[in-house]
């Protein structure tokens, strides 16, 4: 059972509510061993009943680790007030729903484990990707004493209070799909001038959701465009290297030059994106929200506030810059309270965060795939000998956490060789300062 | 202005309160200078209007420095709900008065600070003593991106959750009894049996009341005990070096070994210690409780859980193990909330603290006179070349804050001098970093 507030007195803070962690034993060293434990930090979404992370299972036995993967508040089974819905019901209910309370959660948890394992002296590596590797490395930062070390796989932990460009992340993407292919990235570029063109004509929206097989008719061009705007953004972010998606989608874009137009050549990208084999395509939102889409979004308009806009330049995409002000509004409008834009960087650092982690941190990778959007905002050269970046140049998004494939590429199973040979390196001083210590 | 609650995104954490920082500019270097901040973060105690803390002040002209000195919320002019009476008035309303709320505001303060005074670049030092020098040590764990060091000064941060023994702090009052005298020590140790014994008869309370001059009549011998008990703690407690109340108190009582009898004795130590030269004693606890004794007699049965017993061995006063069921209740009644011993632990490191200073932290000076009887749970070794131990064999408790006097014994000076000897290496090292990055 864990505390639904670990910073506070009042009576209310008491209240307790059962986190889900799920503990893999197959290859742990048991109790005496002194051997590892692997911690994996859920991001935002529920985790599946089989979770399983590749990066951690393949290397277990190889160290004996434990591997424990533990659910983030408010997601899955993990919710403070019953249901996720009775728990994101009102501005009271979702007060406690931030990393400060998430990591002091973990903490909890892993002492609970050790405590309940009699496994004191076991080192504890904790991972996560995205989110959930920003939520690895701040618990490096914050609870050193609980944990060893931390993998922060495509963490973008300068994505706050303007450390990192805003436009960052667009940035990247644009860059994917220029180095693709110049003649994609132009006629995407083009592209939203023409929706915009066709838009403005009588039956401009009836014109473009026949165009694009919607399956209800547009309401607003700016669905059509957000559709495709997060279609690209997926793309760059989740591109995988053997399937290769963003040349698949830029090959049907190039491919149908002489057939169609522009925008039949952007609907053969959607097409070509579709892993369903849709009939028509949801373009109106219609999509059932889930409690990734209602969580994330409540964290990023509370305490997560990672400032993304599109500017000028040579974007793929319509200028759009970050507009603070309206963003508050927005998020107050919506939720009833302020986010608060400073607050991670004051209690996590910034703005010279990297000249910081260098003076006082320590066992922490920051690993990223440079073809992802979110490498914008992650630390990209390695800052001293125990913060360490490991970059891949064609990664994408959280690629190492996954299970070694035969078909993986050489860069990625050297990218992950090398950060289990960095925390091999971690848990081996440790041990070795143990066996010193208890002399 | 200072939010209610950092940690939490209920509409009501959004409260904010007027937090009192004091600003000493006299000794400053300017924006431009990048000379230090010395901050003083006050203990559990109101700061005095014109507050002035001797290590500062002296060595800032050395500095050019500017000294800060942030007040703790709850006290003094930093109360949360208007008075403090108002904010300490129930179990909701005390909530929000915990040690992480409070280097949460500090960090806010030091941050609005800088950016106010444009002077992004200046390193920080946190100071504080007791209390205080805990939450300055804990303040370098938490939030090194904005403190590049913290002197601690007699701050007792391994006495939590068994980390030190129960019985060291009145281990070492009575280690000092007896280093002073012998048969003073004898003296006090063999009073209580004789308070006991007197006690028994028909009118015990008032030949007790009557030999110890007390302004109303003992209703329970428990009162008498528990005043010579603080009052035996307080002299080792705060002995200053010159004067040596300590010595001066067991002279009276040696002194009278051949004139009255054992009760007369420990009068005799009473009226020595009087500093106030009283017609009567209270001994009835009915001195004015101060928001000192009200806020941290909260903060005690809450978060700053400190086992503190007497045991069996040779002690100078009578056994009474730390009884933590007793305890937990005690304060449950009080105050309708249950402590948490266990949380200052898992928030700021333990149980192997030492090990893990060693392992990740930095920058930290721990002072103590290891005549002080909060020295039991201090550190007292240095841990790192950048984890320092500074200690005295004569010091009491935060002796090293004071303002130097021509009569400081020359141990004091030398301990204050290795204090900023260690800042001074830390700022250049500091300022070079900083030369280093900006090239």
């Amino acid at each position: 059972m864990q505390r639904l507030d670990h910073f506070n007195y009042r009576p209310d803070s008491y209240s307790t509510f059962p986190q889900r962690y799920i503990i893999n034993f197959k290859h742990w060293g048991g109790a005496k061993s002194n051997a590892p434990i692997f911690a994996y930090f859920g991001a935002e979404e529920p985790l599946p009943d089989d979770m399983h992370v590749g990066l951690l299972e393949d290397n277990a036995p190889k160290f004996n680790a434990l591997v424990v993967y533990i659910e983030h508040r408010y997601y899955g089974k993990s919710t403070p007030f019953g249901s996720f819905e009775e728990s994101m019901k009102n501005a009271t209910t979702r007060g406690y729903f931030n990393s400060a309370q998430a990591i002091a959660d973990h903490a909890d948890v892993l002492l609970h484990i050790k405590k309940t394992l009699s496994t004191q002296h076991s080192p504890i590596i904790v991972f996560g990707g995205s989110y959930g590797g920003m939520l690895a490395s701040w618990f490096r930062l914050k609870y050193p004493h609980i944990a060893l070390g931390a993998l922060a796989s495509s963490a973008p932990i300068l994505y706050f209070d303007g450390i990192a460009p805003r436009h960052g992340y667009y940035y990247i993407v644009t860059k994917d799909f220029k180095e693709t292919s110049e003649s994609c990235y132009n006629t995407i570029r083009k592209s939203w001038y023409v929706i915009d063109r066709v838009a403005k004509k009588l039956n401009g929206l009836s014109i473009l959701s026949k165009r694009f097989k919607t399956c209800k008719k547009l309401s607003k061009t700016y669905n059509l465009k957000d559709y495709l705007n997060s279609m690209y953004s997926d793309i760059a972010q989740y591109n995988d290297p053997i399937k290769n998606t963003l040349k698949v989608v830029c090959d049907a874009i190039d491919g149908a030059a002489n057939k169609t137009d522009v925008l039949g050549q952007i609907f053969e990208g959607v097409v070509a994106y579709d892993l369903k084999n849709q009939s028509c395509y949801e373009m109106e939102g219609n999509t059932e929200p889930t409690e990734t889409s209602i969580g994330w979004a409540w964290q990023k308009c509370s305490e997560i506030v990672h400032p993304m806009g599109i500017n000028k330049e040579d974007s793929l995409f319509q200028p759009e810059p970050f507009n603070m002000t309206k963003f508050v509004n927005d998020c107050h409008k919506q939720y009833g309270v302020l986010p608060q834009p400073h607050w991670v960087t004051t209690y996590y650092g910034g703005p010279d965060l990297k000249l910081n982690l260098k003076r006082f941190a320590s066992n922490i990778i920051f690993s990223n795939g440079l073809k992802d959007p979110y490498s914008s905002g992650g630390v990209l050269k390695s800052i001293s000998n125990s913060i360490i970046a490991v970059t891949t140049k064609n990664g994408s998004h959280c690629l190492d956490l996954g299970f070694e494939k035969p078909s993986d590429p050489h860069w990625l199973n050297t990218q992950r060789n090398t950060e289990m040979k960095i925390i091999k390196r971690w848990i081996d001083k440790y041990h070795a300062d143990l066996r010193r210590s208890t002399k």
